[in-house]
């Protein structure tokens, strides 16, 4: 019988907590990144780091801190964890992969603005090998395990940067999301975990999964830190191919709380899925439940488009994809890559250009049932998961599993979506829950804003921290759709 | 010898002069449609029609006429050829391709809109056999010669659609345009052709060459006509998985005449093909000093990364839509395609979807650059295409001289561009020369703002016909951006 670890006592690292020791000198950045180091000691065998930076590694972003004023760098000393497919400069990106490590010159667009704004890099985490899995056990470095309890998955591919963020090992992190993996993870360690519109932040410096579908994502204790985290590090890079300018209505200004009426579209019952597990069910019925007592309406929407778009992810061509991002490795040293993660990218340099092109005529047309669907909602509303595995279980069925734990996440990004996964609840035996609002591209604000709303209703502990996480942002933003206007005469 | 044919003598086949002859009483929807009859007769040597209505098949489209308000049907009674690839009910859909024939019930989409509007279709028209074509000498229906000199190329692959507009047989006409097809016809008959940005016409019941690509488009005498159709033709489409919202800026009353400092960005000389056509080379020149005299500005803009895009269209994967296309009968009955177009085709099925991949990644990377060129100047400005050839040139050689008619063109659709083509001048020897207005996505209306100034600006008769085209359209457009604002209070 698996044990759920108690809440770690620690100091609270959500960033409103930090800035006010560091106002205060109650705290130093370089008091928190020695206490961080000490305290990942005790969680050294969750696996959750790759590459710890060592106190010489970080000496140099503390003492670029002396140059910058609080005042004007939001995120000064605030320690971050970046997944290891994403570069810092000097430190080498494995990809959970040794034998494909290289060590970038400079660090990924995104990690440079976070450190630009004083944000202070922890270290390297692990994940699933070549972002390839939604559950954290795919890793060289081993599997990656819960921080509520060990047993279980952690969920993944961005397995270590949530659980850092859960233990307190840094106050956020980056993850990666082509299927869900920064959406999984947010889910089982009770974590804000943003995966923004694809474009909105670059991918330099990201290594490719499914390129066409990778997104770089948050994780957080609650919306106004992840909101904070997003827009210091968003922003229009010519450099990627699919940077995209985010319109106005999408802006940073757009984040507020989301008051009023709300109607959010959730999966008719017969559409749900949860895999037996029925503490997930429960959960799930527990959270639309409190959120009714919020005043939020429910509209069914129909699943079966969203389903079948997510079914060609993994089943269809874009194996291909993760072919490329691969090679020359995955043609002339197989043998090094992990077993299960061989096995589903071996294939992926047979699939036909025909193929593709058809499938992506299919998705485009079942893109407009679905965008069809959500103009009618607000967001739609689903279970992140529909249910957490054991390490033990998910090693049993690797495949299998792992493509349940895709159900509710995999279709995103082939459409071009938008979303928020929110903690909401704890299961009977305290494990948590957590839902993911879900909009079309560039609603990210909007999705923000009502998470906000969903956790200041529903205050949560932050993580597996014995805080809270509720966001203390309280400027209303209406249901109803306005925009700023500037009238020149 | 080849000689330029006179000007044909009969009524101006333009919106206004129809809808004034008919307010009159002068004339009938009845009797244009029978003198259209009539006068097809004389060029049936040019290879036009795939299917000219006969009487009694247009007869139900102008009994309709009887119930509609020609105050409330803007296209009422007029005339309008579609290119045959496009469905009408009743009659054989052929891609010029007879074993592929097939007789759809319902008419395409866009045409169904024109048809509620009043229009009247004259008949199906010849093309490069599956739209596999700049050049339109690809069909058994036999080569489509040009409007202005019978020994010249008519342009493809919308070939009878524009050479049908050119001589007074239609008012204007539907094409297509995956790689310039909509374009490169215009140029070389005298006509305006507009590519309208990807998902502003609806493509259900249109067959796909690239289905990805493609667009259809409009042939007209004058932007006022072009911009008056499009009208009745766009609107989104759900069953289209390419169709799009038109956004409120390009939105049919953002078209009139765009006044003020122009600045279009124009292809360094060193950069410039016009493949041995001297007259061509002159009359672009020509254009330049023209449009200079008229007020516009130009700014050089570095056309390699368009090139290089182009380029990736015929020689890299997007032949898998073609193949993809002609499914099942490249398999079952290649023998039956016409030559060249099956040397093109066929290889379609080969390419893996990892090939495709890789030039989507390196298109988009090329496509950021292109945009921010685009981004400092109103638009650009290519010569449509560098060279005329004549029907013999092109036969001798059919794929070198079809690739160098689409150097200006093949790029658009790879990076989803909107682009509108106008006539500019004639050559010494009296050949018509156009150049073609290029923005961003739903730039449509812009262009057509800035090519009906030219138009106004360089008044040329219409298409091959004794009349003026110029627009009549006086509604100015300043060169400041503007927004309609409503303020709800």
């Amino acid at each position: 019988m698996s044990i759920i670890a108690p809440l770690t006592q620690t100091i609270d690292m959500g960033f409103q907590a930090l800035r006010d020791h560091y106002l205060a000198g109650s705290l130093t950045p370089h008091a928190v990144l020695a206490d961080i180091r000490e305290r990942a000691k005790t969680f050294q065998h969750y696996n959750i780091w790759i590459h710890l930076l060592t106190e010489e590694e970080v000496a140099p972003y503390l003492s670029a801190l002396t140059q910058k004023d609080p005042a004007t760098h939001p995120l000064w000393g605030i320690p971050f964890a970046i997944k290891d497919n994403i570069d810092l400069a000097g430190i080498p990106t494995t990809a959970a992969c040794p034998e494909f490590a290289y060590t970038p010159v400079e660090s990924a667009y995104v990690v440079q603005k976070l450190i630009e704004a004083g944000a202070i890099p922890v270290g390297k985490t692990n994940l699933d090998q070549f972002a390839t899995g939604l559950n954290g056990t795919r890793s060289p470095y081993g599997a990656c395990h819960n921080s509520f309890d060990y047993d279980y998955i952690s969920g993944g591919s961005s397995a270590g940067s949530a659980v850092a963020v859960a233990l307190g090992l840094a106050s956020f992190s980056l993850g990666t999301d082509t299927a869900g993996s920064g959406r999984v993870p947010a889910c089982f360690n009770n974590l804000v975990g943003v995966k923004p519109s694809i474009g909105l932040l670059s991918a330099i410096g990201m290594l490719p999964a499914c390129r066409s579908l990778d997104c770089m994502t948050i994780f957080a204790y609650n919306t106004d830190d992840a909101n904070l985290a997003l827009s210091v590090a968003e922003g229009f890079d010519p450099r990627d191919g699919y940077s995209r300018a985010n319109p106005f209505a999408n802006q940073t200004r757009h984040y507020g709380l989301r008051q009023g009426d709300l109607t959010v579209g959730v999966i008719p019952s017969h559409q749900l899925k949860f895999f037996g597990d029925d503490d997930y069910a429960n959960a799930y019925q527990d959270t639309l439940a409190l959120l009714a007592d919020c005043g939020f309406k429910f509209s069914e929407i129909d699943f079966a488009p969203f389903d079948e778009i997510a079914k060609l992810l993994y089943e269809g061509p874009w194996v291909a994809e993760r072919y490329l991002a691969t090679q020359p490795l995955i043609d002339e040293q197989p043998e090094v890559i992990f077993p299960v993660v061989r096995e589903i990218i071996a294939p992926g340099g047979k699939p036909p250009a025909t193929a593709l092109f058809s499938a992506q005529y299919r998705i485009n047309d079942l893109k407009q049932v679905c965008l069809a669907q959500l103009a009618k909602v607000d967001c739609l509303l689903t279970p992140t998961a529909g249910r957490h595995f054991t390490i033990e279980e998910m090693l049993a069925k690797p495949i299998q599993h792992n493509s349940e734990l895709g159900y509710y996440t995999n279709f995103m990004n082939l459409i071009d979506l938008a979303a928020v996964a929110v903690p909401t609840t704890f299961t009977a035996r305290g494990m948590p829950f957590g839902i993911t609002l879900v909009g079309s591209t560039f609603s990210d604000r909007m999705l923000l804003s009502i998470a906000n709303r969903i956790q200041q209703s529903l205050p949560l502990p932050k993580g597996a921290l014995a805080h809270r996480a509720a966001p203390t942002t309280t400027s209303p933003i209406g249901a109803t759709d306005t925009i700023d206007v500037a009238v020149c005469g």
